[in-house]
This record gives C-alpha cells, sequence and structure tokens, in this order.
C-alpha cells in the first residue's frame, strides 16, 4: 500500500480567491478534506472527489476534540490516503499546527505544510496600512490574547517594545487590553478592530486606544477578528469613511 | 479618461505556486508591471500585455530610487493606466509599501493591496513548524535587523517577550544578534536561518544561538535570508537532516 500523508494547507481569511495555487492544487489532490470551522465552506467544491468532514474547533460548544481530529488524520493516513486538513488563515500561525505535526510525526505520518495569509495582513490590507510603517516601527508582534493557562499576556512588556501589535483571539477582551496597553502607550495611539478580515463579511472599526472598546461595542464588533494597535495604524486610508461607519453602527445599535 | 490606479501585489517567496488567485488576477490585469528586485522574473509570463519595469531596490548598488519608483507609478496611474507593484513576500511587511501607500494617496491616486506569504512564513513551512507552538510561545514578532537609523532593534527585550523571532535582513549581521539575544536567552535556544525560503534555491541551517552564526558562516548563508529564533523552532522535523547538511557544507566551504 502506498504511504498515505496528511497536508497542512491555510486556507487565508475565507474568500477563496485568496487561495494560493499549491493551495488549490493540494485541495483538489485530496482524498480526505477535514476542513476548520472558520473556513469558507465553498473550498469542497475544489475538492470533488475527496470525502469532507467538517471539524470545528471554535472556543465553546459543539466543537470536535483536538485529540480526534489528530486521529482521524492519523487513522486516513495510515490507510494510505491524502489528507487535507484545510485550516483558516495562516496554518503556521496560531490554530495547533504545531501540536499536530508533532503528533502526526510521532505517529510516523508525513506530513507537510502549504502556507496562506492570516486575517492580521488582511484586516491590514483592508484598512490600507502597513504593519511596519518605517515612520512608526521596526516591526510587528502577532499575539493572541487567549493563554493557554487563561492568563493574558505581559500588555505592557509589549507595549513598550514599540512594535505594531495584531492581537488575535481578543475580541471579547478588548476593553482590558486597551486598558492594559494604554499604562504605555498614549490613548491617542491608532487602534482598529477587524471582524471576518479578508471577507465579503468584513466589518472594521478604526479609532484610538481610548474609544476603540467603546465604538467596537456599539457596532457590536464579535469574534472572529483581529485587533491591530500602533502608529503604523494611523496611516489608515479609510479613516474618516469607517470612524463614520462606526459612528453610525453606534446610532444603530 | 478613465482614472488609473496602483495595486501593490504580494508576490509571495518567489514560486509562481505560492502566489494567490486574486494576485494571479490583478496581474493579468495590468497595463504596467512595475517589478521588484527579488521577485521570480517569471511572473512576467503571467502579464502578456503588460508593460514589465524591473525597479531593483536592493540594499547596495545599481538599485532604483525609491522616491523614482513612486513618481514612476503616480505619473502611469495619472495616464489612466492599472499600474501593477509587484514586490516579494507580504507587501505590508517591511518593503516601503507604507510610504508608498502615503504618497500615492496624496496625489490622489487610488492604491490597493493584495495579500501574500511572507518568507518568514514560506521558512517554518519548510522547516515544518509552527511559529506560535503553544508549548514554546503565545505570538511572534517580525522585525527587521536593519533599522532606519543605522541602529539595531533593542534585542535583550525582544528576548524577554518570551516570543518566537522571525528576523529579515539580518544574514550580516548574524553573529552579533545571536550574541544579543544570548544576553538574556539561554544559548541552546533553537535557531535557525533560511536563505531564499520558499524557492527551489532555499537552503537551511538549524541550530542553537551560540552555533549558529558558526554554521551559516560555513556554509555560505547570505541574503536574502530571514533567521527564527526560540523554543517553537526547536520542533523542526528536519533537524537531523539539515544539521547534516549544514556540516557537509562547512566541510565543502
Amino acid at each position: 500500500m502506498k504511504p498515505g500523508k496528511v497536508t497542512l494547507v491555510s486556507a487565508g481569511p475565507g474568500d477563496l480567491d485568496l487561495l494560493t495555487f499549491r493551495a488549490a492544487k493540494a485541495i483538489a489532490a485530496a482524498d480526505v478534506l477535514l476542513i476548520d470551522d472558520l473556513v469558507n465552506s465553498e473550498i469542497v467544491s475544489l475538492a470533488p472527489r475527496a470525502r469532507a468532514i467538517r471539524v470545528g474547533k471554535r472556543g465553546g460548544c459543539r466543537s470536535t476534540p483536538q485529540a480526534f481530529i489528530t486521529r482521524l488524520m492519523r487513522r486516513y493516513a495510515q490507510q494510505g490516503r491524502h489528507v487535507v486538513r484545510v485550516k483558516g488563515g495562516e496554518a503556521l500561525l496560531f490554530g495547533r499546527a504545531g501540536e499536530e505535526m508533532s503528533e502526526l510525526r510521532r505517529a510516523g505520518v508525513e506530513v507537510e505544510v502549504i502556507n496562506g495569509i492570516s486575517s492580521g495582513f488582511a484586516a491590514a490590507a483592508g484598512l490600507g496600512v502597513s504593519l511596519t510603517h518605517r515612520d512608526h516601527c521596526p516591526g510587528v508582534i502577532f499575539v493572541t490574547a487567549h493563554l493557554r493557562d487563561g492568563t493574558s499576556p505581559d500588555w505592557p512588556a509589549l507595549a513598550r517594545t514599540g512594535m505594531t501589535l495584531a492581537i488575535y483571539m481578543g475580541a471579547s477582551r478588548l476593553a482590558d487590553i486597551a486598558a492594559a496597553l494604554s499604562g504605555v502607550l498614549p490613548v491617542q495611539t491608532p487602534a482598529a478592530i477587524v471582524e471576518w478580515a479578508g471577507t465579503t463579511r468584513e466589518r472594521r472599526v478604526v479609532a484610538t486606544l481610548d474609544d476603540i472598546a467603546r465604538l467596537a461595542g456599539a457596532a457590536g464588533i464579535v469574534s472572529p477578528a483581529v485587533i491591530l494597535v500602533g502608529g503604523a495604524i494611523g496611516e489608515a486610508s479609510c479613516d474618516a469613511d469607517v470612524l463614520q461607519d462606526a459612528h453610525e453602527l453606534s446610532r444603530r445599535a
């Protein structure tokens, strides 16, 4: 029997247009497709001959446990199948690819990764800003607001680096995050939150640290959303429009 | 006259397979293609009707000055052309897109951005590691080693965040960077350097902070290369192979 394998494919933010050619080819060649929760379900149209299985793992209820997903991949691969695990965004940024790869390798299963567009980059593209505008910073930090042990990252320490911050999984803690960052950064530091970045459902609020939580709350912005903070974000071309949108949403709310 | 516009297209690491569909469509629709130095020259095959202009801007000699490139984009756009500026990697991570967008907007030129794969992600995919393995860190810092004023980032402060570091434009300063990081991180911290990540020319050295500079030097690793540092990088599947490669290269050197 030909040995199977697992390909972790980064599906990007959702719009199929933001898939790479390499990702689309891998999906088309799949025997089994395991599709994450936040992935556009139209992706199955690219894999006509594959068995498609939805394996949601979104924070909260009705999710497929990680151990079960890994076992499923391993079992199909050991049956000689080409398993394609489709993950939202970029597989190598958050989202447990590291653990999945370790376990599969330990079981002797070949695993490869195909890159994609992470929502932080899609959010910046929508805003029309570089994450690292040279006038503002020498880099960017991608960080999850949701640490394994239930605590938060050391926001003041991150703020002191002077980098742009791209904060994932922080929508529900936005007020706390903004307050913690304001201990170090000026309250007028530009901040944005982008819901469903890079999809047709994208909504953004562009503001500053002292009013982002209020405006995002008024606009009803919820997960999945990425938070961007830093001087570079203030270069947003759409400030005026977006702020107007935010105020309008806040009136409607 | 129909107004022109500028699209900044992120071409990814080089392999055309790592372009997104959206990027390929924009390139195919271009009237004028401005192509950066590190971009695969086969990309012109995707734009049969475009006038293609190479605008190298790589550190050092024979480069096209930034101001000239921006003026060129503006002029073509103001003549009603669709200008596609093709940048290596992800346009919104380093590479001056922020400045280009600001100037174009000031001149009243519409500008949009299409995301791509940055070399740090391609390097991690080649190594088979997540940049944010939960056992090791809550995030990743993308930083340039080459600050505008000629100084270096505050390496100890970045090391203290506990994040994975993805360091761009640092190949020629690798020994200094590793030494500075070793002031905070254990010298056995995993470190890798990947030259031409995500291309057929990719070469990697996987080591630890205390020997990465020596091994990379012996292997003749030079720019363009991305440096990855942190516990998550130690999960590399190919440690043994790659180290062997490095030792072999070092014997040949």
